[in-house]
C-alpha cells in the first residue's frame, strides 16, 4: 500500500525547466520521513538571488526540472521517532543545506556549511538518497531534523524567511569579527537583501552605520526608515574622503564589480572588511592591506548553531527583514524585478496561500 | 664652547646623493642629546630593502644626502637625565621609526607604527626638530628613549640588527594572527630576509612549516639547515594540490607579483593569509574568499611593546637570523646581490669595525 503511496507526486511545487529560467507548476515527489527526519508543510520561501543563478544555470551545472528556494520557513507536519526536539504544529525553518557529513571537525562545531566533504545544498544538490534535492517553491519538504531550525512564536513566518539566507550571510560574519560590541562604526556596501539585514543588525548591536549605495534616491529610506546614522553614494568623493579612517568594519553586500580600494581607506587601524557578495574578481593595492594592518575576509551563510542563534535573537531584538509578500503565480516578473534590484528588500513568496 | 662643538659633524656615514642610489662617505650632524634621548655608537645595521627603495628614489620622496639604514644595533654612550631605563654600555636597537605623536590611542598602546599623525621613520623622515632624519649607515645615532629596545646579553649584536625590520615585520603577524599556538601549519612564500624570519620563528612556535619557494636549489638548505617541514616549489602544480586545505596560516613575504589564487586553496576553514611584502596588486578570486571564510590581512613592522618582546623571545629561545656580515665599503654590491637574491639571508654591516 505505502510503495503505491510513494510513486504519488506528493508534492506540489514551481520549476525551471531550462536555462531560460522560466518557472511553472511542477509535481514531484517528496521521501517518506526516516527516522530522523521532519516533514514540514512550506507556508512561506524567500526569493533569493541563488535562484536566479540555479534557475538560469549560471553556473553551468543546474539539473532540471530545478525546484529553486532555499529560504523556507512552515510548520512541522510530521516527525520521525528519533525527533525529540520537534513536533507536530512547530513553526520552523530550513536554510541553503539539508545535510552534511555530520563527522568532520567543521559539523563536530555546527558549521557544517564548511563540512569537508561539503554540505547538500538545499535544491540541485545530490541528496542522501541519490536524488537532487528540491528547494521551496515547494508545498512541502521532508529534511533530516539537524538542518531544521526552530522559529521562536513571536517571529513572524514571513518575516523569518528571508533570515534563512539573507540573514545569516550577514549576522554569521558580523559575529565572527567581533562587530556585535556596541559602539563600534559599520559601513554596508549595497542596500539590497543583505545589506538591509546587515543595517538592522548593525543598529541592533548598537553600532554607528553608515551605507554607500550607489543610489542617492535610497537616502531617506536608509536614514529614516532602516535607520542608519549616515548615508553616502559611493560616486561622492568628497564624502568619502571625509569619512577616511572613521569605520571599524566594512560588509561588502554588493555583486556587482565595484572598486574595494575606494572603501579601504576608511577603516580605522586593523579594520575587517568582509566580502558576502561576489564580485568577478577583487583587486586591492597592496598599500590598502599592510598599511593600517588591515584585512579582508570572506564569508558564506553560516552554521545550524549561529543560525539558531540569529534566529532566537531576531525573535528577542524584533529584528525583521522588509519584505513584499507575493502569490507564487508572481515569482518570474518577482525574479525579474530583483535583478533590477527594484524590491524593499526581499520578496517572499506566500507558498501556504498560493501554491494550491 | 659647546656651540661650536654642535657645528662640528659629528657622525660619520655613508649616503646616496642621487637616485643613482651609490653610496658613499658622508660627515653630518646628530644632535646633542635630549632629556630624554640615548645616544648610542652603532656596531651593526642590517640591510633592508627599504634602502634600496629610498636610496633609488623608487617612492619619488627621497631626500639627497640620504642616509638609509633601519637596523639599528649598538652600544648606549650616554642618556639624557630622563632615561632611567638604560645607562651607558647598554646593548640597544632601533628599528624603522624613532618617533610618533605618542598621544594618540595607538602610540598609547605601544603600536606606534600605527600613529594617528603618522610615525617618523628611521630615515628620510622628518623629526621632531625638522631636520631629516639619518640612519643607522652610520657611526652614532641620537634617539628618544621610547624608541630604544634593549638587546639581552646573549643575543649578539650583529644577529639582534636584522630582528628590528625583517624579524619584527614576521614575528607581528605571526602574533596577532595566533600563529604562535604549537601544532598548528604554517605556509612561508618566500625565502628571503623576511621568510627565513618566519620561517625560524615557526618552529620556535612549534608549527609545522612549509616553505614554498620559486628556486628549488633553495629545497635542501631549507629543509636540512633552517628545518621548515617541507618544501615545494610554487611552479609544481601537483605538489601544491596535493597540499590542498592542509595550512592554518600562510605568510607571503614575496615582493614581486605572484598569483595568491595558487595558494588560498592550500588554507583550511578560516584560514589566515598574511601579506607583508609589497606586490604592484593584489588580486584575488573572491570564492578563495568566501568559500571556507578565509581572511587576507596585511601588516607592516610593529609596535615598541611587541619588538621587545620579540627580542627577548629571540634570545631566550636562541632565534637568530642568519647574516652575512660585511663592512661598509661592500655594501654597494651588497645592495646589488640583495636585489637579485643573492644572500643567506640578510646582510649586516660591521659599522664599528669598517666605518673609521
Amino acid at each position: 500500500m505505502n510503495t503505491k503511496e510513494d510513486c504519488k507526486e506528493n508534492c506540489k511545487g514551481w520549476a525551471a525547466r531550462d536555462p531560460s529560467g522560466v518557472l511553472s507548476p511542477y509535481q514531484f515527489n517528496r521521501r517518506v520521513p526516516g527516522l530522523d527526519d521532519i516533514s514540514l508543510k512550506i507556508t512561506h520561501c524567500g526569493v533569493c538571488y541563488a535562484d536566479v543563478v540555479w534557475t538560469r544555470n549560471k553556473h553551468g551545472d543546474s539539473k532540471y526540472p530545478l525546484v529553486p528556494g532555499h529560504e523556507i520557513v512552515g510548520i512541522v507536519k510530521e516527525v520521525g521517532i528519533n525527533v525529540v526536539s520537534f513536533k507536530a504544529g512547530d513553526h520552523v525553518g530550513v536554510g541553503t543545506y539539508v545535510s552534511s557529513c555530520q563527522q568532520c571537525e567543521y559539523c563536530n562545531e555546527r558549521m557544517e556549511v564548511n563540512c569537508e566533504k561539503g554540505s547538500v545544498f538545499t535544491f540541485n544538490g545530490i541528496d542522501v538518497d541519490g536524488t537532487v534535492t528540491k528547494g521551496g517553491y515547494s508545498s512541502h519538504i521532508v529534511v533530516h531534523q539537524r538542518y531544521c531550525f526552530k522559529i521562536p512564536d513571536n517571529l513572524p513566518l514571513a518575516s523569518a524567511a528571508p533570515l534563512l539566507c539573507a540573514g545569516i550571510t550577514v549576522y554569521s560574519p558580523m559575529i565572527r569579527h567581533h562587530m556585535n560590541h556596541a559602539g563600534k562604526s559599520l559601513g554596508v556596501i549595497g542596500l539590497g537583501g543583505l545589506g538591509h539585514m546587515a543595517v538592522k543588525f548593525g543598529k541592533a548591536f548598537g553600532l554607528n552605520v553608515t551605507i554607500f549605495s550607489t543610489s542617492a534616491s535610497k537616502k531617506d529610506e536608509a536614514l529614516n526608515i532602516l535607520g542608519a546614522d549616515k548615508f553616502i553614494v559611493s560616486s561622492d568623493k568628497d564624502q568619502i574622503e571625509a569619512s577616511s579612517k572613521t569605520l571599524d568594519f566594512i560588509i561588502d553586500t554588493a555583486s556587482g564589480d565595484h572598486p574595494i580600494d575606494l572603501y579601504m581607506p576608511l577603516l580605522k587601524t586593523a579594520g575587517v572588511f568582509v566580502i558576502v557578495g561576489f564580485p568577478s574578481e577583487i583587486k586591492i593595492h597592496p598599500a590598502n592591506l599592510i598599511i593600517g594592518m588591515k584585512s579582508i575576509a570572506g564569508s558564506v551563510t553560516g552554521g545550524t548553531k549561529d543560525t539558531q542563534e540569529m534566529l532566537d535573537f531576531c525573535a528577542k531584538e524584533r529584528v525583521y527583514p522588509d519584505i513584499e509578500v507575493i502569490p507564487i503565480q508572481y515569482v518570474n516578473e518577482a525574479l525579474e524585478r530583483m535583478i533590477n534590484k527594484d524590491v524593499k528588500y526581499r520578496f517572499v513568496i506566500d507558498i501556504e496561500n498560493s501554491l494550491v
